[in-house]
C-alpha cells in the first residue's frame, strides 16, 4: 500500500480498479449497488438502498475518468458530496432511467464498447431494457472483480472501521455502565442508541439487546424486560457511516454471574485471543475454524458454520473463516491477505445453561499479524452490570 | 372487502393474487423481493434486506397452494413464523438458490409452465441462470400486478398501519415533552428511539432531529446542537413491524415561536384538511396536488414534486398526489380507491425564513373520505417545547 501513500483515498480505489477492468479487457465499468457507488465515491446515495428503483451508478472507464448517475431527488446531495466528477440525473417520475443511462454511455463513447455491470445487483428487467437500448454493446458481469477489490481495504478505510469499531464498542461498554438491576431492555437500548450518534456514527443497524433467558435468542431487539440479579445479557450494535458499517457484540452478568458463565466465557475468550493470533497474510481460513471448533468441543459447546467472515460496505463479504472459506467454493480453503477486515465472533447461543454469549469484534490482516480494531473494552472477564 | 370478511388477512390476500394470477392466464407466481414474500407471509425474513444474495421467495400456485423457499441460515426463523405451508431450504455456502429452486419448481409441476416473477428485484445473473435451468417454463414479470395488489390494504393491513402510525406519532409528542431549551438533539433522538420501541415497534427506520437552521436540511439525524430559544425543530421517525412502516413528522418550537412560523405553519395545517377534506375513492390525484400548489403560491412557499404518495410494505408506492401520480405515466392522472394508504406531508424545508416546516401523517382512503392514522397529536398549531 505504500506505493499508493501520495495518493488520496478514492484515487487508490479507482486505480485499483482501472488495473482490474484494463486486466479483464473491459472498456468500461458501472458499479450500480449501494456498495458499488460507495466504494467509488465514499459516499451513500441516501434513498439508494431504501427505494429500490432510485437507480445510481458511478461510471469508471479504462482512462480513470469517472462520471456518477443519479436521480433528480437525490440530485443536490451528490452534487454536494461529489462536486468534480459529471453528473448524469435522470428524472424519477419522467424518464426510463436505463434510456437515460444508454445515452450517458454512448455519450462517453461505449456504445460498441466491453461494459462491466454488477449483475448480481441490477435487476433483471433493467438489464434487459439496458441491453436492447444498446445492442452493440457487450456487458459482463463485474460482480467478483468488486467484490475482490473491496476485500482489501485501503489505510482510510481501515481507519474509518477502527473509529468505527470503537465507536460500537464504547457505546456498548457505557451503556452497561449506565444501567443495573430494576432497568429494563429499554433503558440499556436508549443509553447505547445516544451513545453511538454521540461518538460519531451516522445511524446504526441491527440493535440486539437480549438479556436472562431472552439472550439465547440470535436477533432479538430490546422490550420491556427487567434487568434481574443472575442475569446474562447480550447486546450488539452496528456503527455506520459512509456506508461503512462495524459491528461489536458484548456480553454482561447483573451483579453475579450464574452457573458456569465464567468458565464457558474463558474458553470464548481464549478463542478470540486464539483467532488474533493465528490471523496473518497467508493463514489458512479452514484452519482458523477447526481450531475454533476444537476449542468449542472441548465443552461440548454446538458451533456455528463460521466464526468470522469479511465486513465493510457490505455486511457480510468473502472470506469466512468457517467450513466454506468462500461462497459457492465447498470444500475449497482461502488464504487471508494483509488489508482484509474481519467481523469475529466466538458465540454460542445455547450453552445449556439458560442464556447465550457472544463477543464479537473486528480485527484487520496486517503484515505482521492481526490489529484488533475495537479495542476499548477489555473482554477476558464478563462485564459486571450492577 | 365484506366478501372476505370471513377470510383471514393473509388468506383475503392470496385469494385476490390467485384471481389475478388466473386472469393473466400464470401458473403461478414467485414473489421474491422482501415485500412481496412479507405480503403474502405476513413477515419478513430478517436478513434478507440486509444481505442481497440471501434469497427468500413465496411461490403460489394457480390452484392457491403456497410454499417458502428460503436460506439454511434462516430455517428456523421461517418454521416458527409459518409452521403450515412447504418450505425448501437451500445451503447458503454450497447452493446455487437458482438450482435449488428450479429443481422445486419441477417438482411442483411448474417445468414448463408460465410463471410470473419479480424481475425489478431479481438480479440479472439470477434470471439467467434460472432461464438457463427452466428453458421449457415461460417467466413473465408480475410487478406491476403486484405492486397494484399491495396498494388496496386490507382491514389488517389498515389496522398495523393505523398502530404504526399512532406509535410513531406519539412518540414524537412524547419526546418533544421530555425535552426544553438546554437540551440537545441527541436528547430528542434517545427519547424518541426509546418511546418508539416501548409502544410497540420493532424497529425504526429514518430518524430525521433537524432543529434551528438544521431544520431547512432534508434528512439529517442528531447531532449534539443545543435547542435555544426561539429554535423550529423538525422531527421524523417511522415505526417498523412485519415489514409495514408508518412514517410521521411534526414540528416543534422551542418557547417562542420565530417571526412568522406561526403564520406559515397555519398554511400547512390548512393544507391537511384540505387533503383530507379532498380525499375519498374516486378523487383526482392531480387536482388535489394543483390544490396544494396553489395554496402554498398564496405565501410563495416553493413546492416539491408531490404532497402524498402511497405507503406499506414498500417506503413509496403509487399512487402520488403529485406532478405525476404513477411512475413512468407523466401527464397521467390517478383515481384514488378505497383502502389506499398514503403517507401525505405538506412542508416547507426552505421557508425563507432560515428554518423549516413539515408535518406528515398517514390517511386511509375509505369508502365515504378519508381516515387519519396518525391521529394522536393534534396539528393545527405548532407544538411547543419547554
Amino acid at each position: 500500500m505504500t506505493l499508493h501513500a501520495t495518493l488520496s483515498p478514492r484515487e487508490e480505489i479507482i486505480t485499483r480498479q482501472v488495473a482490474a477492468m484494463r486486466s479483464d479487457g473491459l472498456d468500461a465499468n458501472i458499479s450500480c449497488s449501494p456498495e458499488g457507488f460507495a466504494h467509488l465515491t465514499g459516499f451513500v446515495v441516501p434513498s439508494q438502498p431504501l427505494i429500490r428503483h432510485r437507480h445510481a451508478m458511478a461510471i469508471l472507464s479504462a482512462a480513470g475518468d469517472l462520471s456518477l448517475f443519479g436521480v433528480d431527488m437525490e440530485e443536490s446531495t451528490i452534487r454536494r458530496q461529489a462536486p468534480a466528477p459529471h453528473l448524469t440525473v435522470w428524472a424519477e417520475f419522467r424518464d426510463d432511467p436505463m434510456a437515460v443511462l444508454a445515452d450517458r454511455l454512448t455519450t462517453l463513447g461505449l456504445g460498441s464498447a466491453r461494459i462491466g455491470i454488477e449483475l448480481d445487483y441490477l435487476p433483471a428487467a433493467d438489464f434487459a431494457r439496458l441491453v436492447r437500448l444498446m445492442p452493440a454493446a457487450r456487458f459482463e458481469p463485474i460482480d467478483a472483480m468488486l467484490a475482490r477489490l473491496r476485500q482489501i481495504k485501503t489505510p482510510a478505510e481501515i481507519a474509518l472501521l477502527r473509529e468505527l469499531s470503537r465507536i460500537a464498542d464504547r457505546a456498548i461498554a457505557d451503556a452497561y455502565a449506565a444501567v443495573g438491576p430494576g432497568s429494563s431492555e429499554m433503558d440499556i437500548a436508549a443509553a447505547l442508541t445516544r451513545r453511538v450518534y454521540e461518538l460519531g456514527a451516522e445511524h446504526f443497524k441491527l440493535l440486539i439487546v437480549a438479556t436472562g433467558e431472552r439472550s439465547q435468542l440470535p436477533n432479538v431487539g430490546p422490550t420491556a424486560r427487567i434487568l434481574q440479579k443472575g442475569d446474562i445479557c447480550r447486546v450488539e450494535i452496528f456503527a455506520v457511516r459512509a456506508g461503512y458499517q462495524a459491528g461489536v457484540c458484548r456480553t454482561a452478568y447483573v451483579v453475579e454471574p450464574p452457573p458456569m458463565a465464567e468458565k464457558i466465557w474463558s474458553l470464548l475468550a481464549d478463542c478470540k485471543q486464539r483467532i488474533l493470533d493465528q490471523v496473518r497474510p497467508g493463514a489458512s481460513c479452514l484452519a482458523i475454524y477447526q481450531d475454533f471448533i476444537g476449542r468449542l468441543a472441548t465443552m461440548n459447546l454446538p458451533p456455528i458454520s463460521f466464526v468470522a467472515h469479511g465486513i465493510g460496505l457490505h455486511l457480510h463479504e468473502d472470506p469466512y473463516i468457517g467450513e466454506t472459506p468462500t461462497i459457492g467454493r465447498p470444500g475449497q480453503d482461502t488464504r487471508l491477505e494483509d488489508g482484509m477486515v474481519l467481523g469475529f465472533e466466538p458465540l454460542c447461543y445455547r450453552t445449556g445453561f439458560g442464556y447465550g454469549m457472544q463477543n464479537k469484534d473486528l480485527l484487520c490482516v496486517t503484515a505482521s499479524g492481526a490489529e484488533l480494531l475495537s479495542d476499548h473494552t477489555n473482554t477476558d472477564r464478563l462485564i459486571r452490570v450492577g
